[in-house]
């Protein structure tokens, strides 16, 4: 991404509202001396960042042994077009946290985790669903990365092509906003009939 | 990431075709023993995955030196969700590649890997916009990934609760599809008077 326009931003809130927006988190770790990047479902609560995943899982293994790794999620907002096209970029906003991740064996901070997973998904979704059972949190790993180094990036705006540019061409310039929405929800088929819509479901598609 | 409905595919075409819906790579490397992961914006021309940015990148300047590297690139298509909490899911595709990255060096290929980050980014856009001059392109470092080892994993479909869970939990199930658009184009503020949208951006929102 273009280097110009971005501003390095190190507080606390802007970090944690970056991380909340994303979905999805890319994970970085080294597996005998090669880099690894592997997506994630995260969640984070208070200075803790979570991930969770099958205790088969080779990447768990790693980040639960807590060996280095970096964190990265980032959330698009806008196509920047520019009059040179050297000067087009994206809008977004994106965090880069580096630490060591711990592994989770308390079973209330493990419980906590898997309803900030939830939480996250979809927001009153925990307290609709089968809560998990002793069994399940067993064979899921959960870990966590303390947020203590984390910095965040923001582009935001129009694109900066030079004096020259914006004076001689004419060629159109701004930003076309990046929009993410919901669309119908589609029943699982084994569904049987007379379940509504959840509360959850409803609430998340009043905001369309 | 939930890994009991998932799928690995190996096959060029699916790969390629993830990548190509990914505006965003995420890309992880070896600095100093340490793993480091940065997004970028990034295109592939046939089996070839480029990234640019600033001769005075570190990132750049590690990549280019051919240090190995992997990128992920991920996009979401939907949320799942199951009966139980624990199956609670997304509906994905995403790709792993692995390899080391090339600096293009040849004014050829680096031009043309700049018209497929312009159309990648906008269809259209490369032929509306001034063209890199030689100043610019010497400031902007082009690296390559040969596409030899990369992989792709999809989710699609509904929740994967238990038999129990579908036969007994009146909690209704399904997914919810995520969608992505683009909102009104907005102008940059230097942009002078009675230059209209052009026809890339006219095509981009008649997709609405």
């Amino acid at each position: 991404m273009r280097r110009a326009p971005e501003k390095g931003r190190y507080d606390d809130a802007t970090v944690e509202r970056i991380l909340d927006r994303g979905l999805v988190a890319h994970v970085a770790f080294v597996d005998r001396g090669e880099p690894v990047c592997v997506p994630f479902l995260h969640a984070r609560v208070e200075r803790r960042l979570y991930l969770h995943g099958s205790r088969a899982s080779r990447a768990m293994r790693i980040l639960a042994a807590g060996e280095p790794a970096c964190v990265s999620v980032t959330v698009v907002d806008g196509l920047v077009l520019a009059r040179s096209v050297f000067e087009h970029s994206a809008n977004y906003a994106s965090v880069v946290a580096f630490g060591r991740f711990e592994a989770v064996e308390a079973a209330e901070e493990k419980a906590a985790a898997l309803e900030a997973f939830t939480e996250k998904l979809l927001p009153g979704r925990w307290r609709e669903a089968r809560q998990p059972s002793a069994k399940e949190l067993k064979a899921t790993t959960v870990v966590a990365l303390p947020l203590d180094e984390a910095s965040a990036k923001v582009r935001t705006g129009p694109p900066s092509d030079d004096d020259t540019d914006d004076a001689l061409l004419d060629v159109w310039a701004g930003e076309i906003p990046l929009l993410t929405s919901f669309g119908e929800p589609v029943p699982s088929p084994g569904l049987r009939a007379g379940i509504p819509l959840p509360k959850s479901v409803e609430r998340l598609l009043g905001e369309r």
